[in-house]
């Protein structure tokens, strides 16, 4: 499955981009797993029936439609016409439940990618469920905005219409595991290398550095998706960055930096820090929704895109009221722009002492 | 990572095939997965060290080198010159084993797509672990091949020299697990339908048999990664191919029928076929090797690609001494040619009965 032309891609992308990213949509498998998502299910139901009057007589597009059922539920909220966009063989599925539910006559399922579109009029809506871990994995947010920018009327609705991206410094039990997993990697290398050279004649002490830093950068330096408890939060939230889908870029969503503050709230062993997102769909500032609605999926929330934890190696010793100040910084991926760079840079402060330790530098893939 | 220019590929299957599948072998990880396999390794430490007589003085070509033990053990055997080509940045670990080893006056690693590479001179001899699960997943021989046909002097030798594709009538305990993990895929889905009715408004029963076809064709159509007990077999085994790497071509490897006959060895219900390979190391029929090796896959031996299984659903009863005829037809999947389809058409039949139940026709994905 080639790309369509006029796409931007990073250098290199290509490849490990389309062709793959796409397959997993085509099952049903996937796509139930998405629809038995109720907190997901929940919120974009009620953002559309509970604000049908935004939805009335309205022409509306679905970007990235899946089976199409945010399609079919606004054309049930009364949209005068609904295009269905999916790149996936899914959109033949979607084409059948829209019969099924007796909405032909309003949606229009039109399979293929959203940039290679041609509809035969601009829309006063744009719906869809672009977000990948970490809000931004998987960048389906270009694809979004591209058709926000090509087909959304002067004054149209975006839903969501917002998007926060947050993080926490926490205690987390999977700090211990990992580590664990790792040591017990780093054993088995020692008994792998001895074998290497008493059975086979090879010597291989030399990688053993660089297997120890390859597991490291996989067990301890990539994002892990966890369903985190409150309990394991122990200091301020703070917001990494918030996106107003009306007006944002996609280059303001690529790569950017923000500065945060957060104030242990207990004793403990900072180990980690979760990240998290919450979409709001308020409607547009020319119409906006009777009833807001926000989808969470912060700790305690019961998403299928859980929260992603983002391991603190060596770990810190915190105290109440302690200060953690830096600076978060998000990248695509150079090789793969659907996937993620996390960087914190940290200072940890007590009062009455001032800094406690260097400031770190910790780097994370989002894979 | 884009594909070197001047590769063949398949309509559609340059994004799924070059940007994906080097990635894991980039990984020390990986490759120690594949170094620990001991049936690997001692086959093919015994095919060169065993014959180093066939080595001495050799220039050697080793085709995905890894991290780059064949080399090693070539260069230990006496070779001259060998050219390490590794794909992958695995080329530059192997720099450092060929390094530690002492080597490095003969070795001389390329990191780089072996189509890509322009060898300074003619080898006399090429030596490669090339073989992916049914023997030809992954169609790594592509390279092997296409390097034996530029660089390989004639009369020089292939390391493995033959190849042997073979399968067997099962009674595998995999089928019992695979059916009721399918039975319990369409009783959830069963349920979903039901909550996207009640609680969603929308009718989803239409996708019902689609949903159960793709659950058919994962897990009772797809082959199975398995390590089979000799007990689990009920009949003779069949060839499926023999290759002989010094003449063979990349089009007889790509697609393929041979029509088959097997004899059943117990009363049992056939409710599957495995499948495995061997390869030999002869050397060339100029230089045979003189302690030829064989590097077995079948039942009972326990190499990291086990065998596969391929299900027959619904199963057969089978007598001692009933008869198994028909053709097993191999081939590239279109979207990804390093991928495989399988077909197997099958008569049943037994003496003083005749032909027992219709001609049943069975497809395999190996993903």
């Amino acid at each position: 499955m080639p790309p369509p032309s006029g796409i931007e891609l990073q250098p290199g992308a290509q490849g490990l981009d389309f062709a793959n990213y796409f397959v997993s949509y085509g099952y049903l498998y996937h796509q139930k797993d998405m629809l038995q998502d109720r907190g997901r299910m929940t919120a974009y139901r009620n953002a559309i029936l509970q604000n049908a009057s935004c939805f009335e007589g309205k022409v509306v597009l679905d970007v990235g439609a899946g089976s199409g059922v945010l399609s079919i539920w606004a054309a049930m909220a009364g949209a005068k016409r609904v295009y269905a966009v999916e790149a996936t063989s899914m959109a033949q599925h979607a084409r059948r439940l829209v019969q099924q539910n007796g909405v032909q006559d309003v949606v229009v399922v039109l399979e293929g990618y959203m940039e290679a579109q041609e509809l035969p009029e601009k829309v006063d809506l744009i719906v869809s469920e672009w977000m990948g871990y970490f809000l931004l994995r998987e960048a389906m947010y270009d694809s979004v905005l591209a058709a926000r920018d090509k087909w959304l009327k002067p004054g149209g609705a975006m839903y969501p219409s917002h998007a926060f991206l947050r993080m926490a410094p926490l205690c987390s039990a999977l700090y211990g595991s990992r580590l664990a997993e790792f040591d017990e990697e780093v054993s088995q290398w020692g008994e792998f290398s001895s074998w290497m050279l008493d059975g086979n004649g090879i010597n291989v002490n030399g990688l053993t550095g660089f297997f120890a830093r390859e597991q490291q950068e996989y067990l301890l330096q990539s994002a892990q998706w966890c369903q985190l408890r409150q309990s394991e939060v122990i200091g301020d939230e703070f917001s990494v960055s918030e996106f107003d889908l009306h007006t944002t870029t996609t280059k303001e969503l690529a790569s950017f930096s923000t500065s945060f503050r957060s104030v242990i709230s207990e004793d403990a062993l900072l180990n980690a820090f979760g990240g998290w997102f919450d979409t709001d769909f308020n409607g547009s500032a020319a119409e906006p929704a009777p009833k807001p609605v926000t989808l969470t999926t912060a700790p305690e929330s019961a998403t299928h895109w859980a929260q992603q934890v983002f391991l603190v190696h060596p770990p810190l010793l915190v105290e109440v009221g302690d200060t953690l100040e830096g600076i978060v910084k998000v990248a695509r991926q150079k090789l793969n722009h659907r996937l993620l760079w996390v960087q914190l840079t940290l200072t940890h402060s007590r009062a009455g002492v001032g800094q406690v330790g260097p400031e770190r530098t910790l780097n994370f893939r989002i894979d």
